[in-house]
């Protein structure tokens, strides 16, 4: 039996970088696509809870099929897995995405909420991002590492409550080195707000930004990626800051019991 | 010098949460609200980069401003810290939340993307929830928990990149029987779609479920709130399965480098 691939994306379903993805997968199994209809990057984990979803049927063949959503990433698992396919996919992946989620970025980044979520559904799962953000990025040399990380996880358990963050490097002229598994890198945008005034001389802003690690570490994805590795962050659910339970339980709350008012 | 105090939340300016929290707030210090202008629940860690943001003056007073703008959670934080304050405050919190952000909901909360977001930028920050989302909820039992967590957090310092999810029982006839510290359920979303059709014929999708927990330990934040203990989990923006690392180090990748094509 081939296996069957749900598909997303937080840049949305005409993205080139959803048709190299899409491409990959119908090697490996049944695909069926759920993608939002319109860009959803820096979405996050939101989820679609104040107004109603619709889904558009693109395209329904055997061994394939195409549907994209008026919903975010998270929205498209959801969707995809308990009104389309009624069922549990054997893997999700999401992306590529135009632009790396290395660091902190898998806290913005639709396309790994969308894998999160699948992680909170026990799915096994996988976000794939290229680190170039331009809509016209070159995707001919990620087949190789995609098809060799996702044949892994259809044949190897994750734990559970544990998905894959993926980054490739971008195509620059050298040969990528292998594959590396890191742990997030401690980096930080550092940003600003380009303030403006519209026509009606009203302030206005747009948030721009530097990613800057302040990471001196070799064994994090950034450092992977700047050195032409493909780097494999395992993300998990569980948000817990483990380490840090004993300490604030010596914290002295001063609050007698039932007296509170 | 009283400490200053950056609040915001992701039910909106005008949500009766944020009020409580701003009543309590004022007494430990000067603040600063910056809250979204419409509800932004579920909004996870979305940030506005496709179209710009404004920000609203309401009140402008020596100890006290406040500002709505139309963007996310995450985004009154970026705009409260690099547009409005122009300087770090000395605490970020977000709430009062309608409604419970335990167990994976953290992933979900736009309330606590704000909170995750301060951590990004190393300033102090504390996520306060109700378990009851009626709009009309009882806070009038909240204000010595979130005093005392709120003097310890500007006493003591929290770990880097480590934030607070408080979680307080709904007003139910019992006192509290006071605050644990625990870490963040095994739970999910039991979900369904509610398939309906429009006058002109067209399917529409109602997302709905269930909180249900798979967790049978007594250290999580939900058993503390259903046994009506205060829950305060330490929250990492480091996603980083450090464990699960190592075994997808020993997985076959079987590519040779330089040959990928």
């Amino acid at each position: 039996m081939k296996p069957l691939i749900l598909i997303t994306n937080d840049d949305g379903i005409g993205a080139p970088g959803l048709r190299a993805l899409i491409g990959i997968m119908r090697k490996l199994g049944k695909v069926v696509v759920v993608a939002p209809d319109k860009p959803q990057s820096g979405m996050g984990h939101a989820v679609t809870i104040q107004s109603p979803l619709r889904i558009h049927e693109i395209v329904r063949e055997d061994e394939y099929e195409e549907y994209s959503c008026n919903g975010t990433p998270v929205d498209c698992v959801k969707l995809g897995q308990k009104a389309i396919l009624k069922r549990n996919p054997d893997l999700i992946v999401s992306g590529i995405n135009h632009g790396s989620n290395a660091s902190i970025n898998v806290l913005y980044s639709g396309t790994m909420a969308a894998v999160l979520e699948a992680a909170m559904e026990d799915i096994p799962a996988i976000g794939f991002s290229l680190d170039d953000y331009s809509y016209q990025a070159d995707f001919s040399h990620v087949a190789p590492y995609i098809t060799a990380i996702a044949s892994n996880v259809l044949n190897n358990p994750l734990p559970a409550g544990v998905c894959l963050n993926v980054n490739i490097p971008a195509l620059n002229g050298e040969p990528i080195k292998g594959v590396k598994v890191v742990r997030q890198a401690r980096a930080f945008w550092d940003e600003s707000f380009d303030e403006r005034h519209d026509p009606h001389h009203r302030k206005y802003y747009w948030l721009q930004g530097v990613f800057t690690s302040k990471d001196e570490g070799t064994d994090t994805d950034d450092y992977a990626i700047r050195n032409n590795y493909v780097s494999i962050v395992p993300v998990q659910i569980d948000l817990t800051a483990h380490q840090a339970i004993e300490l604030i339980s010596n914290w002295d709350f001063d609050i007698e019991p039932g007296k509170e008012k």
